[in-house]
């Protein structure tokens, strides 16, 4: 055995997305780009909006002396000072400049965040479904995920979570606009959440962060701001990247936004910067700091997904599926017709529809689609949708 | 305790670093930014060339549909077909795209790297001096790094590193040019540790890898190419970045390639890529995988950096001090007069030169400069090296 054991047995387990991405490439080199559907990956088409280029075209045409250099070990803190405003004003709460530490988008701000809290086999706990890299991200850093089942409406059980909390429990990940399933918590949901964790770390004496991630939360279909778990609890450390607002995947930059009043507040940040560079992650690029500085209040056009999410839901709801109506994210997360969302995936594949079964986001019943796509992929789908779900009636 | 233990630990450790580095601040604040000297710091004052500026200027005003998007898991085939075919040349190891991942510079190259190979408590072997960011990369991944002292030459100590191999090693991390020494390994050590690795490993019937951290590979002012450890040795990981060479430290680009004929080649790749993404890497910034695909041979001017080693070796070795000449790199590092670094490099500080002291690299008795700075920064440190030896003598 070459590499690491554990690395090796992860490559495995992971390489079910990796399978059925490969299949998805057969598939269309036989049928044709154009004949197959693929709603399997969360890789927006859309393109940043024009105020992003208007940034870069800036930052290219007038060069700055030292632009590619090192900065200070949190980030720019003209970037900084930026996010804090636009974040106080969005929440509420009065973020610092130095309650921001610039980050690799939302999977490196993960890990710096597991990083910097968790002492070997300290727990974190996470809502199924979830972002299944989570556990992978924890393990990294000598963690284990606890999972808690979300209730028939996606939403937290607050019952499994009071009992599942223990002085054991160093975090709970909160990730509302979700992956997989577009869902969002109300107000009164994330309330819930914080009284139980409050309740949980007085009776306990023992303090627990809550790690919201909040990648999709600018992705909101409903009234207002999209409501934010970082307005209802102390010790939260938010998590986000400009990967989905900005449609920058591939750039990463996001940030970690500490709560002023989180227990310990200075040295977790502290401790961010020393795990963002013990990790090698150093300092996100320095281009992609200058270049969204201004951006705060830039998004891409969200009614383009409202408009996807509602042709999608409108359409699949009439054929027969059963979905909790997203409110955000691009993603829909119907139950499946089969009771196993493999063998359900499977057909769908059949016909030429790629999707994810639930398994994978450990909530086996369901599926993933990912709307993030052309409007003719949702449109050439839905004829295997109604092909797939006739046999089930 | 809120934050890990390990973490709170090692930020004390690494604090020595930060204490200095603020306490040079509050010297320039005191006697003007013009009169402190600072050496300290490896964050190159030269400018990129302005061959990157075109690449920018070409990407940012012929943007392409998908440029900020994910990418192919390992990066863009085309900048890696680019990468393979110029280390093909440079090396004369026939590299293909496929032994080649794009990494986020050397920092998270050798943290993928070391994530890859190490089981719990398994062993990397580093000479010192070293860069000291090695041990904690190890450490993030569960391993253990044990340390060779480098011979009076600053060549690793053939018979130690022979008797330092046991079945429970992993890697060796090869370093050349070196920081904090400037120094270059030549063909034959590079042989010679070849030879013992290649030995060892057959007698103890297990396969040990190196790691050549190759980032200072372009600085180099020796004849010809600088010597490489993969040109010697089969089961090399090469790590490196664009950083110095293209002068780009805050844009976090770099690669990993994994010499064709090393054990288990298609085995270490998948697994870079799979820690590539767990560790929250995913992939380099798009834009920077774009801008650094045409400049393989391209990199900043590397006599300004030949020109300032020159002028401070024949003026430190006048005064007295005595020095391996660097031949790489922008690093040098002197014995120091006092056999006690710490106390030199405090009395240094006292004259306005700031300088590290040898024992941060497990090398007491030196200290390093770094000569990436203004020629008036180097210039204007004479006169306190010149005061600080003259006591010694």
């Amino acid at each position: 055995m070459s590499i690491s054991k554990s690395v090796k047995n992860n490559m495995i387990a992971g390489s079910y997305i990796r399978k059925m991405f490969e299949e998805g490439i057969a598939l269309k080199k036989v049928h044709g780009d154009a004949n197959v559907f693929d709603l399997s990956i969360g890789n927006p088409i859309v393109e940043p909006p024009e105020s992003f280029n208007r940034e870069l075209h800036q930052l290219v045409n007038h060069p700055q002396p030292g632009m590619h250099r090192h900065m200070e070990d949190p980030g720019y803190v003209s970037t900084r000072l930026a996010i804090a405003a636009q974040l106080s004003s969005k929440t509420g709460v009065k973020f610092r400049q130095e309650d921001i530490v610039m980050a690799f988008g939302a999977a490196g701000a993960v890990n710096v965040a597991f990083k910097t809290l968790l002492n070997p086999g300290e727990e974190v706990i996470s809502f199924t479904p979830n972002y299944f890299e989570y556990e992978n991200y924890a393990e990294n850093h000598g963690g284990v995920v606890k999972y808690i089942p979300a209730d028939r409406d996606l939403n937290p059980d607050l019952e499994a979570l009071s009992a599942t909390i223990t002085s054991n429990t160093k975090a709970v990940v909160i990730n509302s606009p979700n992956n997989p399933t577009g869902h969002v918590y109300t107000t009164r949901t994330l309330q819930g959440v914080a009284e139980v964790v409050l309740r949980r770390s007085a009776e306990l004496k023992h303090r627990v962060y809550i790690i919201s991630d909040d990648v999709y939360s600018t992705l909101y279909f409903g009234q207002g701001a999209c409501p934010r778990m970082v307005q209802y609890y102390p010790h939260t450390i938010v998590v986000t990247s400009y990967s989905k607002d900005l449609s920058l995947p591939g750039e990463r930059i996001g940030y970690l936004a500490v709560h002023p009043q989180c227990e310990d507040a200075a040295d977790v940040v502290k401790g961010l910067v020393y795990a963002n560079q013990v990790l090698g992650f150093i300092n996100p690029p320095a281009s992609m700091q200058n270049a969204v500085r201004n951006l705060q209040n830039s998004s891409v056009d969200i009614e383009i997904y409202r408009l996807k999410r509602d042709f999608l839901y409108h359409n699949l709801t009439e054929m027969g599926y059963s979905i909790v109506k997203p409110l955000g994210a691009f993603y829909m997360f119907p139950s499946s017709p089969n009771p196993d969302d493999e063998v359900f995936v499977q057909e769908l594949k059949q016909l030429l529809v790629l999707t994810v079964p639930g398994h994978v986001f450990k909530a086996p019943g369901y599926f993933r689609m990912s709307y993030c796509v052309d409007d003719r992929v949702i449109e050439g789908s839905l004829k295997g949708f109604k092909t797939a779900i006739a046999k089930y009636k």
